[in-house]
């Protein structure tokens, strides 16, 4: 019997504890990242908004010129049974698709077969409940993140050398995570995440550049819902560091208070009211079935 | 008895033949292509200048905040040993260090294990020489050069998705391989090459944004030698266009011939004497023991 507690992968077709989850050393997802993916998360039993995750994934693997051979049911359904295999209420579920390894001596991408991997590990938190108690100290990177005439940031990408590079700038000037910048030195997002910010009841968060997150998503429709004024527009570093409020957004970790940039505090320096107020509302979502099913444990 | 004969690889501290060759879908290194790498090339049973692959491998490891227990003497070992153990004559050897895999739940690169991988396939070219009697035609792709400002070109990495989509693109439009530019429009390098245009007794290859190719070393010293002026400098697309010559430099590959860019003939349409006469010295020093060193193969 295998144990997946730690976590299931669907790897060459079949289902694998997460220990076993390979890949070729030669796959061009690997040796090239030419690939793309997405996330979605379990919590507490329920899958959250997997449909519109599974969109964007589709439309990236579109994108790559890529194609594989699951359709969007089979897709659904591979997700769900990693779940259900590890037995996780509270899951991070990545699917990936690869270019896969070219014929010997080729250098051609329409000569690879692509392929399908997916695996449910237990959730991950960027910040997790009690560091998002506190709220997190972001530093403003000099890195410019991979800009959308290099990279289409709509396509789920692995380019994350710019973001791990401001991490460890981060952590050289104290701070906890990073936000990389685009040439005129707006902020664009972090590893993993994307950034608000609240002023008055107006809410900013960058446009351009950036990872259309699914929870990004979210928060502007749970902001605009509930009244708040949302502009997608450049976001200075200063208007950040100015602002009432400052959050991230991402699968992993949902909606996290900012509570300093660059040593100096936001506001009064405890997470707000407006970020605790869309926080409440995110998790209660997770209740709706408008955005979630239940995983039908064995 | 395990076959190592279409090529080996060293992963986990171990000597495995390359169809076995894997690493943990967890691994950052594809997860978020944090990972940096070399590849050098045997031919005729000699290593070329694997030295200077090494070195600016160690170098690549060390601006990524990694470490390998590994010294540089280890790798050296390990690569002529994976060469061995294949038998190959003439191969594409690479190495690789990932940042490897973090503790669950973390996000923090600090607390991964770095890992080295290594292996020996047959020798792989962007341009065969059949293919290189005729040379190439080059594409100038629309999209642009992940900037030195996001990911440093001076650690080889894996993030090539401005260079694949480019592929797609030369080959949508008639083309054999792609080059990406800059913010202005300048030649940067395509996949897997550094470029030069030829014009007079002028060379010319773009000096910023660019990977330091080893081959690109190696011609720029041969050319210097045998009188010419190499300029390390922009390299506008109508410059190359108008060239006398163009050629690409690779480790797959040596001093390859681009005889047409976007559908255009660069001068008469076939390789240059300038480009053909590097091509000669380059596998020249493929003999020149102050470049190379014989494999000892059992």
């Amino acid at each position: 019997m295998l144990d997946f507690s730690n976590g299931a992968a669907y790897v060459n077709e079949q289902f694998v504890p997460i220990a076993e989850a390979k890949i070729s050393i030669l796959d061009w997802g690997f040796l090239h990242s030419d690939a793309t993916y997405d996330v979605a998360h379990v919590w507490k039993g329920k899958f959250f908004r997997l449909d519109d995750h599974i969109d964007r994934f589709v439309s990236g693997i579109d994108k790559l010129h890529m194609s594989i051979r699951h359709k969007r049911g089979d897709l659904r359904s591979i997700l769900i049974d990693c779940v259900k295999k590890s037995g996780l209420q509270d899951a991070y579920v990545e699917m990936i698709c690869t270019r896969g390894m070219p014929k010997p001596g080729s250098r051609d991408p329409r000569e690879c077969t692509n392929r399908f991997f997916a695996f449910a590990i237990p959730f991950v938190w960027i910040a997790n409940p009690e560091k998002q108690k506190k709220g997190l100290h972001l530093i403003v990177s000099r890195l410019q993140r991979i800009p959308p005439e290099s990279v289409d940031p709509a396509v789920k990408n692995y380019h994350w050398l710019d973001m791990v590079m401001g991490l460890f700038e981060a952590y050289d000037r104290g701070g906890e995570t990073a936000v990389v910048v685009d040439v005129q030195g707006n902020l664009i997002e972090g590893p993993g995440f994307n950034i608000f910010a609240v002023k008055d009841r107006t809410i900013t968060t960058p446009a351009r550049g950036v990872l259309e997150g699914i929870t990004r998503r979210t928060a502007i429709e749970i902001a605009t819902d509930h009244g708040y004024e949302v502009i997608q527009h450049n976001l200075a570093a200063d208007d950040a560091r100015t602002a009432d409020e400052v959050f991230a957004t991402s699968t992993a970790g949902g909606i996290m208070p900012i509570t300093k940039i660059d040593g100096r505090t936001i506001s009064s320096g405890i997470p707000g009211s407006v970020t605790q107020e869309l926080q409440k509302r995110y998790w209660r979502l997770h209740e709706d079935p408008h955005y979630t099913f239940n995983v039908d444990y064995d």
